[in-house]
């Protein structure tokens, strides 16, 4: 059989468990040329509230019924093509949260062999999705020069932590934002940070005042929203803003959440910009390549809070909104 | 003497005649390698209005009592340096509101030579700020290819005819939006647009979705507000929006007027950006140069709507904000 955990219900604003139920169904077949996964770690990413959406983001929704979309990792069980698909290798793909997925011969977005030498939760993490999106959002869409000032929001979360990392290696300052002095403390003592604001607790106004005196080259936003405006009014003169994730607006009903200040966008010609890794994946390898040396060299550090159970995707989930962790939050599926 | 219009108060929302006087001071003395320019026609450019405020814009705020900021043109009546700055000569520069201005040797923005074949008055719209704005808007930042859509907000406006102009030499469809039938008339069936929706008499929403089927891929955004917040909906995936100016929000105190819909900007992987010709000021001559050329093979045509007398700037500038007029406005200054 086939445990998986389906979309009962769509969250209205704040998602909760009760939007999902565990249920079972046989185990799926393979088609010619694929390959059947026994999914071992999911990856618990915000874009996955947008899935639960109708509408959808760049992704369809999922249907009511229909297992939840996610990123796993997981090892081949059965194949129909052991040169793609080899028996007992792992791979990372949009697995959905369930013990078994079959992989379609020409699946896309594709999924990525995991080499044996590697942990294969960093394929969830450091050299996943996560790393891509970091690792594309800083590299192609923020660009930041040495000795430029970035600042990223949700500086302690998978994306943010690692897209920190990248900007550091690349000369510039990096300051974080961050809830919490645990939060602030990892990035800066553990990550090299030169400095995060503890949004909860301190002035952000103020404290970017000080921080980036001369403006904010680069912008890499994982949040949205009210803070996306306070730190729009002091983006530089060809700044850039990478949109990478608005998690602060993803529980709130389209239409709710205002942004002011796109003049300072206009004003100090700036670049706002939106990516996906998927219009990149053609350069997945020499990506992953380049975060798993970083990462083996280390200069990139991943960190996950994993959660046992895959009935407890949900839990993980609401609590990726609640935002206390630290780093990426992984479900283990067995 | 030098009659000018001098700045008395700033304006609270819209701005009115009352935020100026006519006032008369001693010519101005010209400095070293300097030159004294009888101004003959002003721009009346919507960026004026940015410049009324303390804060200013991409420039600082005119200083209360000081003449106001424009861009005009004029002829050389007096010169410390007959080569750079000959006499009878005419230039474009940001002269202001007034009769003389004094061209300082090392200028900047830097003053432009008129050819001697040109008319003065298209300085200040097809081959000045006014086409240099379409120019650099269209073709480095909005960058529209062939057999793409691209659609421009206050589309009879003297930037916004232009560029769109420009768009279709590229061999973009070009789809306007204009205030009421006159202007669409004008941008169709003179101007060879493809289509102009009236946003006053027609749904903007449903035009767009009839008008742009695939998504919009370059907006170019004259407007900003709640009109970009329609058109962002439709932005095309790579879609790019350029903001050139946000008249709808000039006349609206800071921090007034939001736009809810940037997650399709994000969702979409499309781009927005900010941009301004002085940071292109050393590719004006190609610019330029390009515009005549179009001009004179009637590739691109210009319009303008000329108020007689300096003293009428204030009530031209009031009249850019009512809309009631094609093409770009001008002031005669004699």
């Amino acid at each position: 059989m086939n445990r998986r955990v389906i979309l009962v219900r769509r969250p209205e604003g704040k998602v909760t468990e009760s939007c999902f139920e565990v249920t079972e169904t046989p185990r799926p077949e393979i088609g010619a040329g694929g390959a059947l996964l026994e999914v071992r770690y999911l990856g618990i990413d915000p874009t996955i509230r947008g899935w639960l959406n109708e509408g959808g983001n760049y992704m369809p929704g999922v249907a009511i019924g229909e297992v939840v979309r996610s990123n796993g990792v997981g090892v081949v069980v059965e194949t129909d093509d052991a040169k793609q698909f080899p028996l007992g290798a792992w791979f990372m793909g949009l697995t959905g949260w369930q013990q078994y997925w079959a992989i379609a011969a020409d699946e896309f977005p594709p999924v990525t062999m995991i080499a044996a030498e590697s942990e294969p939760m960093d394929a969830l993490n450091v050299q996943g999705q996560v790393g891509l999106t970091a690792y594309f959002g800083v590299v192609d869409v923020g660009q930041p020069q040495a000795g430029e000032t970035f600042v990223v929001s949700a500086a302690a979360s998978g994306v943010g932590s690692i897209a920190g990392q990248i900007a550091k290696l690349r000369g510039a300052r990096v300051v974080g934002i961050a809830g919490g002095p645990a939060k602030c403390a990892w990035v800066v003592d553990e990550l090299g940070f030169d400095a995060c604001i503890d949004y909860k607790n301190e002035d952000v106004t103020a404290r970017l005042r000080e921080l980036a005196p001369q403006g904010i080259d680069v912008f890499f936003d994982n949040v949205g929203g009210a803070l996306l405006d306070t730190v729009l009014r002091r983006i530089a003169v060809n700044g850039r803003i990478v949109l990478c994730g608005d998690i602060s607006t993803y529980d709130i009903a389209e239409g709710a959440v205002p942004v002011y200040n796109l003049k300072y966008v206009m004003g100090r010609r700036a670049r706002m910009q939106g990516f996906n890794t998927f219009d990149s994946w053609d350069r997945y390898g020499e990506a992953t390549e380049q975060l798993g040396a970083w990462a083996a060299e280390g200069k990139i550090t991943g960190r996950e809070h994993v959660l046992d159970g895959l009935e407890r995707a949900p839990e993980a989930l609401v609590r990726l909104f609640a935002g206390d962790h630290l780093g990426k939050l992984v479900v283990k599926v067995t």
